[in-house]
């Protein structure tokens, strides 16, 4: 089932207690693609300027991600984002943020574009997912991340994203911000109460959560000892979890379990190394065996 | 298999967001012994004063706990911890400690109880543990736990004590306080390394992990939404798992596993309410049917 996602295409500069690289690849859509590519064929909407390098999407389109939707503005400059993680690898500052070109990021969709089936608002502002979702032409699965800041201050848009899509995807912060209740288990289920049909929350290295009206569970993170840098580990996880329902079709619950399982295995691949590095050293066969030792781990 | 437990016996007085109770039953060896009586008998060996309501005595023998090792000092008081949970129920404050009669605590065992085959030695001084230790005469599966102040004030004595034990059992802020180490993986082993077959990082609402030298996993906490007071978690976590280890009698990898669910699923039963009320509510069939809803929480 043909897979979209609209999203921040970015140039990041990584600071760790013991490393630092500067201006990777980066950005939501491109994590995320990068990690559906190992299950589906993906179509990438999004903005940089003219300083984006080429082979950047060189190394997208070797692996399945249609490009066409990823739009270089002449006289621009793309996304930059710097951060520094605190030594327990989990939190992190911003230290400089430059939205440049995506500051006026408005995705028009094309025809085929608006026909794809699978949809992932990554992280952006409310008003312009709710653009995305207006184009959309027959949606079967809508999936949205989103972020504190949108919680501040378009919560009203917000609102309404969350009624018209089916599942959100949101970090165990923001689901207490948002819900303001401190218990995740609750949290989960009143963020479902304002609208989707699932929630999933994530915990960074503790794994993530999934609410439905009928399912309530948690699965751990997969546990590295090789924590390099965990930028785009959410997004990968949503990668992980779209591409494998894209690619199966289906999503019903035993399936979406199954798909949270390669999120959290594509999400332990991509905190490995900086910016896409790991993830460009495996194979599908890579996230099977360690899915494979994932299950084993949780079984008794 | 004979379990004997070794620890404190307090009276709490316990704030939340919402309620606070004062001078309720607590100590670490207090809800070790309930939850590992479930599945075993117990012997506990403590101290209190001569505030100790005999009603609390009573408590515990009604079930299967020989409090015949409970020593009540007169003169003396028992032990008392106030303390106050932050909004996320999951950091506190301690508010105040009066060791009282446990400063002096010197446990001198029985000889029945000098027979014990499983032996868990809760949180105490490294020094006191030692001497438990020298009085066993046939231990089959001696655990420990410890805390951040005897990692910083008596750091010889407890190297002393890893280098004795089977299994250490330790959160996750001590575990990368005692190895100097951030990522928890990594910790874990350093901590095997220094000198127990298996050691289990508690991580509260988050979990458990389990490290062996072929073995490392992780299992979420079962998702309650009901956390009313978390005080006595991790105590109520090695009853379980130490129970159910001497009632299986055998401590291969798979029951050590089972082991490690069972202390999961006593410990989210004993966060739905004060002191030990949820556990007093229920029986052995509650905690076989969560288990079951757990396994299945985590195969897919």
């Amino acid at each position: 089932m043909p897979l979209l996602v609209v999203g921040s295409v970015a140039l990041d500069s990584v600071e760790t207690p013991t490393e630092r690289r500067d201006n990777v690849l980066g950005g939501s859509a491109v994590f995320f693609s990068y990690a559906a590519s190992y299950f589906s064929p993906v179509r990438l909407v999004g903005v940089v300027g003219e300083d984006w390098p080429a082979q950047h999407t060189e190394l997208l389109e070797q692996r399945r991600i249609d490009t066409s939707g990823l739009q270089i503005v002449p006289g621009e400059k793309t996304f930059r984002w710097r951060g520094k993680y605190l030594p327990n690898m989990n939190d992190r500052e911003t230290l400089e943020v430059h939205l440049n070109v995506f500051e006026r990021f408005d995705p028009v969709l094309s025809p085929a574009q608006r026909q794809s089936r699978l949809v992932f608002l990554a992280n952006g502002p409310p008003r312009a997912q709710l653009k995305v979702l207006d184009q959309l032409e027959a949606p079967v699965l809508t999936v949205a991340d989103t972020m504190d800041l949108w919680i501040n201050i378009q919560h009203s848009d917000l609102m309404t994203v969350l009624r018209r899509i089916d599942g959100l995807v949101m970090n165990d912060s923001e689901a207490r911000l948002l819900t303001g209740d401190e218990n995740l288990v609750r949290a989960g289920h009143k963020v479902r109460e304002l609208g989707p049909r699932f929630v999933v929350i994530k915990k960074g290295e503790h794994g993530a959560m999934f609410f439905s009206e009928h399912e309530t569970y948690v699965l751990p993170a997969y546990p590295t000892p090789n924590v390099v840098d965990p930028t785009g580990a959410g997004d990968s996880f949503a990668g992980g979890m779209m591409g494998y329902l894209a690619e199966r079709g289906s999503f019903e619950p035993k399936i979406l379990k199954e798909a949270m399982g390669y999120g959290i295995v594509v999400a332990s691949f991509n905190v490995e190394d900086f910016s896409l590095e790991r993830m460009r050293s495996i194979e599908r066969q890579d996230l099977d065996q360690r899915l494979g030792e994932y299950r084993q781990m949780l079984s008794f």
